[in-house]
């Protein structure tokens, strides 16, 4: 349904053409200075109409928020906030409402719910992703106080047009056809992936960092939109600072809980962690990552091909991961598709649609991995600080717990 | 936590070593006939020691039915099953307690509980997915006879050894270097998904439906065993005859949960629904799924790049999907590590270990899959008959039902 | 936390002073005719300021829908609505702010959070019982429309005031010394029951539907009133039509699920259903509801201690039960008390105060009572469907079906 | 559904005649000692048989671990546990079995599923709190070790047979008719909540800590045992030593969820909380609880009205409440009712009947309370360690924090 997370819990509502979008955030922490500012900035770099490559439809997006704050701090109740949907010009779509679009949710909805928004796709339209921003904006602001944690995403592909080998994420990187002969995880990567910030991302209008490859992704985009088409692209993420300890054995994996986030934004296809597909063709004997001994006395590792999550919980190295977007079903050319009774037909949509979403989907990416982080981080608090107050076990094998102690004592050196 | 689904709701216990794992299955339909041997099937499916590509232990792997069945119908309350233990010896993996083993759970375990299983991996160890496939298989036999819903998994690949392109998912179909010219989605593709069985997976140890290409992938895996290596593949899964409506808009959509379910299996690293990253690749005007009148009346799409799911909800279109397996992470040959206090040095594992896990995965991925279509359905089902309970409106404007109506009154054609 | 339900999944917001108060709604059947005025008329009834019984607070308490409606027809997409907060004055408190006020929240929200509202009680202001109460309202327009379920709340009693024996719930009646002597359940509070409507609530600006009563409740009030203090009461709720077969096993009976919801209105300390305490004291012999068949050939049951649920499970029977609510906290007389500090003193609280809340209470009662109902209906919607679209089962032993089979065969007599 | 919870989550099964009952306790925090004998003593004061004023049923009740501990300390993992089915004897039912038994789950179950379990009533059987009494007993062994927790109930009345007046909860407490008269809040039972013990509670069978009292009870349960019928009583239940700050705003308040939690318990129809239906009665000035400084300068409650929560968040004091619990539905007496089918006719139960079950329902109503507070606690630990990670903010209004400063400043006193 609407509703994300178990602890830091999001609810959202709205379709593109009603009164507003919006959310309710609940479980947010009391005693956070938080203002709409530290949340406008995230709406405005998914706003569109931010320059010539996505949809001209220019909506103001202003945060209105309603509750669970005074004098600029979080109160520990809901937070509720609303964007009012100013461009709302329902009747854009009327001429052609005898066709379900091809690959949009006018069908699956007209099936689901035996009744349909008169205009737009109702909530599998983008403009949903505006709460989901502001919320993730929300918890970014809590982890970035509490844990020092940045994520960071940038555009890595546009079609066919990818990072350079030595850049990309590892399934990217072209893969010898020797079977035994397999490329290390690229080092250049991880140093990207270290230090990689939002104000680089943001230097080209196309988010992505290689400023040769963005150009050639901007003529990638040019072309689809003069071809009155589109095209579609992946967004790599990075997460930089979260704790070891997060993620839920069996089901609530850390990585499955991130692509369920993640493979609920619109029109994403597929979802990497780590080495991803990459990870199937590497030999277990160079896939796994040794562990060394960090310079603050703790274990990290020496590659990092799990992408900082093993067995399904974190393990304080950096996560990273790729989603694809399909290219995007609203295209302007000629559809030979059918009506809704069967009828044959030719369609041609009509009014302003973006050739390629990949640029602004980086902060919807950021906002839903801030929020994955965020619930686990409350779930794992809870365990640790209950744990924490039971009397110590001085009866226990070493190998359940002295591991640990040697490891802590270690830390003093 | 161990618990996935919201009205058919799988509770899961056990590690290695302990008693017994198991689980609770809430929500089951009541009405159901239902038998262990219906279970054991897939139960048998994942065991290893199958063929001598899989680990020796000889679990026998026999489910013991607790609770909600009487002469074999289920009552509607909760199913509780357990398989026990019978291969326990928690000393094989003693001498190697000083190291935790590298991308394997023992870190990770220890960082988020503060104490670890003395021996295995705790609830990381594949052992506990022999409660997810027994509770699918009580999910599929529902889905089975109520809706004859299908579901196969078949392994595409083994390392680099590939199925066919025409008959290899889409993201793993050679493309062209020409920006412009995508191929079309591969018809035998579509056919092998169409009409690919459990036999036919299971005549050949690999569990690929391609025999010279299974034939390649046995020698990639008597290859990484006889290195004392590991190898990982991807699995594929066609989910046959799922009605329209399924999924929940926003963040529970039809893929975003199946992406989760999928994920959550131990060893994933990746995940693809439909065209997958290659639609990021194709343009709108390819990849859109045009619509088409099938026989029934009702409407299909020509294409399935959609992979059965647009805007998040079931279209009534074959559901495809494909998964990424990493290599193992144990391995018998020596790795340079560290100890978990830091102290560097050479870990060499002992004990049996699967070279290549994929072919054991096949049953997990019915699994799961089952499991996820399962709960979608009677949350659906609880909507639409909320829907059917209401009194027409016959003022709405035709845009929003009328289409519906037409297509309905087409079926009588 | 602030979400209410599984499938029918209500998210409220807000506090006293805040910009406004609303919720999202999440999960209303699709298809449902749904205008702000059939939310309006339970919001009036709610509002403070309707007699000279309770605070002069003058709320205009409008509605404002914010999506998931479409030319007043319900999408099956989150509906969202919010209340403005006219009437702030953040500053009517501000002298006192030294002191927690006795039995209010000022102290546990301070423990709770670390920080609190500057101005009114937070979270646990009545204030935020509008969005339960609009929420309710929209569950309740489908139960009517598809169940025809009405449901009436009405005062049983202010402070020692009750209604007469014969009309009050079981455990007001009062019980004979002699233990083995109970008297029956009164036909006169089962009639009461059965017929009651919230035209005759409103006819008295109590609430109370005896008229002597009710009029001996306003002097009470007004006592209560003028001695600067504040008096409290019970509210009894009845729902017709709910059909047979809601309600979970174990956990989320029916009883328990409507307890809860009853248990989160602000104030109150005590819920009974059917007979209640009283059903302690009556032995089983007399306190057994028969089984009789009822004009529709259906079973029914000659007596309702049950209050409609046996087992946790509706029997479709009237479902009745009692809440109480505790005399308010608030009270403009000086109360010798503590201030934060621990320094004694007196404490004279300001502003506008309701001496008695039960009247508003009642569509609060009632909001709360739809929203279980709603929330309970689909689940087992979900289920018997499921259940319907299994083949039928010939080999069950008669015990198990067979009885039912013989009840649905009769009638057709 | 079957399971209670959102961090420590308990998940039962098991009906009366099937295999085993039991649980699966997700959430428990590692590093906890916890033995089978821990739970045993809790199981064995549920067990059957204890005297002879239960019924003779003598299941050994055995609990069997399956999961989630090593070495007698907790893993952190799901705990599983079950029980056999000893004594099965599925046909001492059979012979009435075309009659649904009045006041019992036979009608509902078989409504709510179309299928009944042949013997027995399901779920809906006490014998399924087993798994309660078990799942209650860890999260106790926690409670007591992590904060000192205790937890004790004790049986309160026994059909019209209660505790004398000074000894009572609030609302057995007789009133004057003098609106304007009412009695203080007892001092000798807010000292017995204080001091009460698990000896002193099983000194006597029927478990009324007030020995006069408790042999009157005797005599009314023989007399119903006699007379082949049945007589209900209330549990009354204290929790001493919970920390402040428990519980969640809105619809998750301490007393909601406890309400949930103790209504889910068969038999059950009705609870108190504090003054319960008493708090309706008395005047506001009266029955708020002042502030005073306590012994270690934190504020306390010079009365204790509201039972330890105020606002839906525990205050520190003594949690109190009270539980009615019906008359046994089985009695031995024939009872005129209807068959299945609508034919009237006499059905005498057979086989083996607790006259009167509150003795046996107080381990069971500890339980429940004990899987509350853990459950909260663990929610507001998760909040509380978020909240003290933000930097401190030095802006804010005195109003919203200064008074909890000067509050902890005074503590130094």
């Amino acid at each position: 349904m609407s509703t994300y997370g178990s602890l830091f819990r999001v609810t959202t509502y709205g379709e593109s053409h009603c009164a507003s979008v919006g959310a309710i955030v609940d479980g947010c922490p009391p005693g956070l200075q938080l203002s709409a500012a530290d949340i406008q900035v995230q709406l405005s770099r998914r706003r569109p109409g931010q320059s010539n490559l996505t949809t001209p439809r220019d909506e103001k997006d202003l945060i209105h928020l309603q509750s669970g704050l005074e004098h600029g701090v979080t109160l520990g109740t809901p937070i509720a906030f609303l964007v009012k949907n100013e461009d709302q010009r329902p009747h854009d779509y009327s001429e052609t409402d005898l066709y379900p679009r091809p690959s949009h949710a006018d069908y699956t909805y007209l099936e689901k719910y035996g009744i349909k928004a008169s205009s737009g796709g109702g909530r599998s339209s983008a403009r949903e992703t505006v709460a989901r921003v502001a919320a993730g904006a929300i918890a970014e602001k809590y982890l970035k106080l509490a844990y020092g944690i940045e994520i960071v995403a940038f555009v890595s592909s546009v079609g066919k047009v990818h990072l350079p080998a030595a850049l990309a994420p590892p399934s990217l990187t072209p893969s010898s056809n020797d079977d035994d002969e397999d490329d290390a995880l690229s080092d250049d990567f991880r140093k990207l992936l270290a230090t990689i910030s939002r104000e680089q991302v943001d230097s080209h209008p196309t988010r992505c960092p290689h400023h040769e490859t963005a150009e050639r992704m901007t003529q990638r985009i040019i072309r689809a939109k003069d071809a009155q088409d589109s095209i579609g692209g992946t967004v790599t993420c990075v997460i930089r600072g979260v704790p070891s300890g997060l993620g839920e054995p069996v089901f609530d994996k850390f990585e499955a809980s991130l692509g369920h986030a993640m493979l609920s934004i619109p029109a994403t296809k597929a979802f990497e962690i780590g080495s991803g597909f990459r990870g199937t063709e590497v030999p277990g004997s160079k896939h796994n990552d040794p562990f060394i001994r960090r310079g603050d006395g703790r274990l990290g590792t020496a590659t990092n091909w799990s992408g900082g999550i093993q067995g399904g919980i974190t393990n304080g190295e950096d996560i990273y991961f790729r989603i694809g977007f399909k290219s995007p079903a609203t295209i302007s050319q000629p559809q030979e598709t059918a009506q809704y009774d069967g009828t044959p037909g030719s369609l041609a949509a009509r009014g302003r649609h973006d050739p390629c979403v990949v640029p602004r989907a980086v902060p919807i990416v950021e906002a839903m991995a801030a929020i994955v982080v965020m619930d686990q981080l409350l779930i794992q608090n809870s365990r640790k600080t209950a744990a924490s107050l039971l009397p110590p076990i001085t009866t226990l094998p070493a190998t359940m717990v002295m591991p640990r102690k040697v490891a802590e004592g270690s830390q003093g050196n």
